[in-house]
């Protein structure tokens, strides 16, 4: 049976939607980042990057999003979340997944997470990157409202899992300083997302 | 026919090199940074993103070095460059280039890409960001020797199309700040991938 480590509010939230969407035997088992359970030996033994999410499989253990939502995808094909048969399709799904992780989850990560890219008692740079974060995720957003979002989901006429990641990215932006009205495709795909079912699910169990 | 968008001294010399592996009729693109070709016109209708790699294909442009190594590896199946008939493996490997392109990569760009995060002429912050960067690069490589690289390839017995990415961002570790005697398996790993003969192949062309 497959154990996902969560915690609320975080991107893991992509990958336990995606679970319920294709009706996995699963369980889940909360890492509190305000007691620094992240860190916990016993977490890191699970995961030694000491981050959610991660996820238990009976042949070992899974983590980074990407490579977590191809692997249910894949493990349950009956769902059809992900053109695993088209190497061209799967492919720009995955650059669609990549570039969440790389550059727009990167440019939210600067107004919480300031320390692993500068010492952690400078403040003036810390504060500086916060400055930074509505440009930049703006940006991020802007780019996927005009060049990547296909409509009605993302990658067009069927709903993958980039549709849950692009959701739990989407969480965030009003909290990073973007202006929702620059980007209605997108408050418009986050708001069709979270009517399904597997995403109020999800929600719910994660702030239960 | 394939058409890469590269430039030299980047990340797209891991696509580049996974061309040469599995024998692809491609052709390549330079795009020069010192030029800020990156940013032409004429490029970004190539790649909004204003960023390489990008491979033309016949049903259109790739972005995102984890997606195109997988789209070449899929496309060229007798190479064997990925384990695309086992969830599992595959998944694994994913789940390491996705490590190397939002942390491993993110970590390394602090010390160029300041701007992305700062005000661009911020020089304290940009200067605090360079200075962070050899402990941040050498966390990310200290834990890819400990826990990621299995040895003697990145993914155990086969090369994969792990290799020459670890190889390519391996590439700017010792301009990071990184003591190379700290990660003795990482340095082995990069000679012996550099002994390839698509791996010189790549590199000539790039660098001629």
């Amino acid at each position: 049976m497959l154990k996902l480590f969560y915690s609320a509010h975080t991107c893991s939230l992509a990958t336990h939607i995606v679970l319920e969407e294709v009706g996995a035997d699963y369980s889940t088992a909360r890492i509190d980042f305000a007691r620094n359970e992240q860190r916990s030996p016993g977490y890191l033994k699970v995961n030694p990057k000491g981050r959610v999410p991660a996820l238990v499989t009976d042949r070992g253990v899974l983590t980074e999003t990407p490579a977590m939502l191809v692997f249910v995808a894949q493990s349950f094909p009956a769902a059809r979340l992900a053109p695993i048969d088209d190497p061209f399709a799967f492919a720009e799904m995955q650059a669609f997944n990549s570039y969440l992780c790389s550059t727009l989850h990167i440019a939210h990560a600067h107004r919480m997470r300031g320390p692993r890219w500068v010492d952690a008692d400078d403040a003036a740079s810390i504060a500086a990157m916060q400055r930074k974060v509505p440009q930049s995720v703006t940006a991020c957003f802007e780019l996927i409202e005009r060049d990547m979002l296909k409509g009605p989901w993302v990658m067009g006429e069927r709903y993958t899992i980039c549709d849950p990641y692009l959701f739990t990215l989407a969480q965030w932006l009003e909290a990073d300083g973007v202006d929702p009205a620059r980007i209605p495709k997108v408050i418009d795909h986050r708001r069709r997302v979270g009517e399904r079912a597997a995403v109020r699910k999800a929600i719910a169990e994660e702030l239960a």
